[in-house]
């Protein structure tokens, strides 16, 4: 089973790296980190590099696509050549993920197009725009589409995808190598969470960072 | 403020990854992959590689340190280059931190003598044999030493790392933008919590994966 997570200019790095560690952890699966061209691939902070292994040419039907999220999505809803990709490897994908504003690239592309499906809490009204039924919650499985909120929801829903692929007792498992028992020192990850004044400071660097 | 993260053939990624989204995003920070030689470094699954953007010798003297664990931490345990720069980098840091058996690697170096200590549930008799003092959290702050639990703890550990250093609001902004409000599918995380059988799953697979 080939697993391929979608590497491009200013992607989110815990969007791909958390599902990443469950889905490499699946039995019998070979995970690649794609890119429109092979090479480091530079995060939306500009200091953290991962090394895109194939050209999307190379990598044209993985079973399991993965586009992790961004504050600087944006050029992404316009890439050819990603769309292009997306398109064609969902025609042969057995599960077709997102993490965050992932979902706003693959809706983009077309393929959400009345489904159910979820992104960032800033996000939610562009993924309707773009032809998606947005769906409040941590993940959301809609046939063999399957997009997480922001960015730390990859955790989850890759969790929840293992089960699904390789059973509970699999799944468990990984949760425990990763020991997975959150316990968050504050209780804001949710704008009906955070105060007011912090929504403001989230937002304001959310417009920063996308520059 | 300066940020160096520490890593080493066969690190874990998401140890990397969990606190390096709370730690980049400080005010004023300048964050930094490092490892023995500048170049892309692999993790412990042979398909991520993160570039290490300086070699250990450009930055002797961070503000923060951080070091990932991993399956294969033993051979670091005797990497005199590593434990001569954490030495050396500890004795001017303000914040020497891990994440999973980073902490091991942190006692190998004499750092964690008889400090309170934490790291992955599997590594703790170690971290007693290696003279800290094995203290079962998600995270532990002893003076300037912070150690985090397993893998998914450094995100935890991150953000009440964010709070300390920025103040509550930045962190609460930083959990926000993460949408960190945690989900988890299964309820396994921690070998209390996980059957006999999921426990002694991954057990097998934590030593097929040390080699």
């Amino acid at each position: 089973m080939q697993t391929a997570i979608l590497l491009y200019e200013g992607f989110t790095a815990l969007d791909a790296i958390g599902p990443y560690e469950s889905l490499a952890n699946l039995p019998k699966s070979d995970t690649l980190f794609v890119a429109e061209r092979p090479g480091p691939v530079t995060n939306e902070l500009g200091n953290l590099r991962i090394t895109a292994e194939a050209g999307l040419d190379e990598v044209p039907h993985p079973d399991i696509v993965l586009v992790p999220g961004s504050p600087v999505y944006a050029p992404q809803l316009t890439n050819t050549a990603v769309l292009d990709w997306l398109r064609e490897a969902d025609r042969t994908s057995t599960w077709t993920a997102s993490v965050c504003t992932g979902s706003l690239i693959l809706a983009a592309a077309g393929l959400l197009e009345g489904r159910r499906a979820t992104t960032h809490w800033s996000g939610m009204a562009e993924l309707g725009e773009l032809g998606a039924h947005p769906t409040e919650a941590r993940y959301v499985f809609d046939g063999k589409y399957v997009t997480a909120a922001g960015v730390s929801a990859g955790i989850d829903m890759g969790l929840a995808l293992a089960g699904r692929i390789a059973g509970d007792s699999h799944a468990r498992a990984t949760q425990l190598l990763m020991q997975y028992d959150p316990q968050p020192p504050y209780d804001a990850g949710t704008p009906d969470k955070a105060p007011a004044e912090i929504l403001a400071a989230a937002r304001a660097a959310l417009a920063a960072a996308a520059g």
